[in-house]
C-alpha cells in the first residue's frame, strides 16, 4: 500500500494491470488535455459525426414507430411491453431489420442467426477477438495505421498484434502475405486480419477491388479470418466499393459493424456478422455468432432494448435503408473533404509542396486524410500548435501499435464547418511553415 | 478444419476459448431446453423481474422529463440533442442522479467521479475483476454458491476463483478468514472478496449487520477488497439492513450497482462505485473509477444515452428515490416469498420434514430461496420433474463454482402469479415425495 492516503484501501498501480496504463491510452490523454486547454483552438481531432441533422424529437417518432411495426407484426400489448422493458435475447430483439439493412445496402445476405447485436462496434471487435484468439501463441493482424479501438481490445485481452503497414498507397496484399509467413517462421499462428477497407480511420485509403479480391483468396490460401471494420461506407458521397463481406463466398469474413455513424453514436449499437460454422468438443456443429453470443452473455448480457428500439424504428423510416437516411449527410462530409482538399492545395501550391515536404492522400469519402509534413509531428509539436497557432490535431503515430508515422498528421474534417475548415487550415499551413524553418 | 462444411471457413471447436464452453453456460443451456420442451410446466427458475407494473407509454414520458431537467438545468436545444445523439462521457452522464439516488436510498455518500455507469452490473462486473486481478497469482474469492455472472467473468477473463462456501446459517467471516490463509500459503494473492449481502442468488441469505461490520473489518486487516453486488434490496419488503458500502469508512468496498430490479432490465444500465485511490507508474493519483472507465473505453466505449436517459427520468419521477418507485413490487415480490413459504409449509408439515429430509431457508426478501432434498437434485431430476409433474427449478449445483449443493434447488418466486405458486409447489411437492421413495 503506497500511504498516499492513510485511511484509504490505496492501491500501487502494480497492484492494478499493467495494460490499463495502455500507450494509446495515454496518448489520447494528452490529445484530450490540450483540448482541455486550448477550446479556443480549432480542431481537426475528433472523429465524431456532425449532428447537426439530428432532431431531438426524432427519437420519440422512431421509438413510436418500432413499437407500432411490433404490433403490426401481431406482438400484444404485454409483448410489447417485455420487448422494451425485459431482458432481451443476448444475441439482439433487431436481428431481422439488420438483416434486411445489410441486404438492400451492402449487398451482404446472410441469415439472422449470424448475426449479435452489440453494444456498439467495440463490443463486436471485442467479442471476435475474444473468440478467435485463444493461445499465446495466436497473433492478431492488423492493417497500420489502425483504429485505436482494436488496439484497445487487443491490450485488454492481452493479444499480440502484428501490424501489418500501409504504404504510399495503401494496403497491400504482398504485405501481409510477408507478416503472415513471417510470424509462422516465429511459431506464432496468425489467425485473422483486421482491417478497415473504405476511408480508413486513421488514415483514409480506401482498398481497391481487384485488391479486395486478392485479400479473400489470400485468407482462404493460408487459412486466416478477415475482420471487416467498415462505419464509413454509408456516410461518404458516391457509390462504394463493395463489402470484403458481399465477395466473401467462402466464409471468411467477420463483419463488424457499427450504426454510429449512419444512424447515431448515442445509441451504442453495433452489430457482428459471423456465418462461419464451428464444431464443438462434443461434435455440435453451430455458427461463430453463437460462440460470440456466449461470450456477450458475461460481458453486457444484452444490448440496450430501449437504444435497439430507437435504431430499428430509425431503420423502419427509410424502409431499412441506412443510405437513404444518409444521402444528406453523405454530402455534407463529402463537401467537408473537399473543402479541406481545396484548402490544403490552396496553402500549398504544387510547386512549394515538394520543395516544403508537404503531402497528403485524397480519400474519396469517409472522416479523415493523412498529411505528412516534414518535421516529428509529435506531442511536442501538437502543444505548439494549440498553442501558438490555435489549431489541433492528431499525431499519426499513435494509430501505429509497433511504431511508424511519425511525421504524419491525421486531420478529421467530420465535425467543422466550413469556415473553420478553412481558418483551420489557415493555422495549420503558417504552423507547418515555421515549423519547417525552425533550426 | 474439420471439413463440416467443405466450402466454409470452419474452426474447429479447439480453435476457439476453452472457457467459451464454460459449464455454467453448458448448464444453464440445459435448462433453457427443458424449459423450451416444457413450456406448459411451471418454472420456478427465471430470475426475471415481474413485469406487470410497467407502462409502455412510461418510457416517452421518463425520456421527456429527463429532457426537460435538461433545458431546466440550463442546457440549449443543442446540448439536449447532443446528450442524446451523440458518444457520451465514457464514465455516464448520469451520475450525478445515481450518487443523489444512493445518498437518499442507500445511505452511499461518494462523489459523482466515484461512479462510472455501465451496461448492467454485468459490465461493471466486468470492469473490477479486470482492475483488480491482474497477475496468475491473484484469485477472486466469493460466496458460494453464486451469481452467474462472476462465474462468468472470471471464465472470460481466466481468472480463479476461490469459493467461501456458506454454512447453513449463511456466510461466516471465520470462513472467509480461513480461504484468505489457505490461499496465500499456497502462494496465492487474495484481491477481493464477490458477495450479495442481502437475499443472495442464489441462496435467498443475508448477512446479518454484526458479520458486515465484522466483514469490513477482516477485508482491511487482510488487505483484501469487497466487491458488493446487492440488486435486491430496494425490491424486498420492509427495512433493509445497511449496504457494506454505506458502513465502509475504509474505502473497503467497491459496490456493483444493477437497476435491472429498481427500474428494469430492458435499460442495461448499472453502474460501479470505486473510490479508492490509485496511484500509476508515474506517481499521479487518481480514483479507481477512472481506471474503471479506461477499460470501458476498450470494451462499450460508453453507455447508450437513450438508455440512461430513460433510467435518469424514472429517477426524476421519485426525486430520486427508486425506493419509492419500488413500494408496489416489493410487497409484491414480498407477498410472493410469502405465498411460497406457506406452500412448502404446508406440502411439508413440521412432524413429516426431517424424516422426509426436507428442509428451505425463509428469505426476508428478493427472489430466491433454497430448498434441501433428500435426492441428487441434477438434470437427470430436473427433467423428471418437467417431464412427469409439469414443475421445472434450477440445480444448485450450477451456482458451486467447485462443487457442492448436490442435494438443493433454488426456486425464484418473482415472476409468478399467487395461483401458478400454490400449483407450482403441489406439483414439486409430490415430485419430491415420489422422488424420495424411488428405490
Amino acid at each position: 500500500m503506497s500511504g498516499f492516503r492513510p485511511e484509504a484501501a490505496d492501491l500501487r498501480a502494480a497492484d492494478l494491470h499493467a495494460s490499463v496504463s495502455d500507450p494509446v491510452l495515454d496518448t489520447m490523454n494528452f490529445l484530450n488535455e490540450v483540448t482541455h486547454r486550448y477550446p479556443e483552438a480549432i480542431s481537426f481531432a475528433p472523429g465524431r459525426p456532425y449532428d447537426g441533422f439530428f432532431e431531438t424529437a426524432d427519437i420519440f417518432s422512431h421509438l413510436r414507430r418500432y413499437l407500432d411495426h411490433l404490433e403490426a407484426g401481431g406482438a400484444s400489448p404485454a409483448q410489447v411491453r417485455s420487448a422494451l422493458f425485459q431482458y432481451g435475447p443476448t444475441s439482439g430483439q433487431i436481428r431481422e431489420l439488420i438483416v434486411d439493412s445489410l441486404r438492400k445496402d451492402e449487398g451482404i445476405h446472410v441469415p439472422p442467426e449470424s448475426v449479435v447485436v452489440t453494444v456498439g462496434c467495440q463490443e463486436a471487435m471485442f467479442l471476435a477477438v475474444r473468440a478467435l484468439l485463444t493461445g499465446p501463441e495466436d497473433v492478431l493482424l492488423v492493417s497500420s495505421p489502425c483504429y485505436v479501438g482494436i488496439t484497445g481490445v487487443a491490450a485488454l485481452l492481452d493479444v499480440e498484434l502484428s501490424p501489418v503497414e500501409e504504404g504510399e498507397k495503401g494496403f497491400r496484399c504482398s504485405d501481409l502475405e510477408a507478416a503472415i509467413l513471417r510470424e509462422r517462421a516465429r511459431g506464432r499462428r496468425p489467425r485473422a486480419f483486421y482491417v478497415t477497407p473504405d476511408h480508413s480511420n486513421p488514415s483514409g485509403s480506401t482498398i481497391p477491388l481487384e485488391t479486395r479480391r486478392e485479400l479473400l483468396l489470400l485468407a482462404a490460401r493460408h487459412d486466416i479470418l478477415i475482420l471487416e471494420d467498415s462505419p464509413y461506407r454509408l456516410v461518404s458521397p458516391g457509390t462504394q466499393l463493395p463489402t470484403l463481406k458481399s465477395l466473401d463466398t467462402e466464409r471468411r469474413v467477420v463483419h463488424l459493424g457499427s450504426l454510429s455513424k449512419t444512424l447515431f453514436p448515442g445509441a451504442r449499437v453495433g452489430y457482428a456478422v459471423a456465418d462461419q460454422q464451428v464444431v464443438d468438443s462434443k461434435g455440435r456443429s453451430g455458427l461463430l455468432a453463437a460462440e460470440l453470443t456466449k461470450i456477450k452473455s458475461m460481458v453486457t448480457v444484452n444490448t440496450s432494448s430501449i437504444s435497439q428500439a430507437v435504431v430499428a424504428g430509425m431503420l423502419l423510416s427509410a424502409d431499412g435503408r441506412a443510405s437513404e437516411l444518409n444521402r444528406e449527410t453523405a454530402a455534407y462530409y463529402g463537401d467537408a473533404m473537399s473543402a479541406t482538399l481545396a484548402g490544403l492545395a490552396e496553402a500549398f501550391p504544387e510547386d512549394d509542396r515538394a520543395a516544403l515536404g508537404v503531402r497528403w492522400n485524397e480519400p474519396s469519402g469517409g472522416f479523415f486524410l493523412a498529411l505528412t509534413v516534414p518535421f516529428p509531428a509529435d506531442n511536442a509539436a501538437l502543444e505548439r500548435s494549440a498553442e501558438e497557432y490555435g489549431v489541433i490535431w492528431t499525431p499519426m503515430s499513435y494509430f501505429y501499435p509497433h511504431g511508424g508515422g511519425e511525421r504524419v498528421i491525421r486531420l478529421s474534417v467530420s465535425y467543422l464547418t466550413h469556415k473553420e475548415i478553412k481558418d483551420g487550415i489557415d493555422k495549420l499551413a503558417r504552423f507547418i511553415r515555421d515549423e519547417a524553418a525552425r533550426p
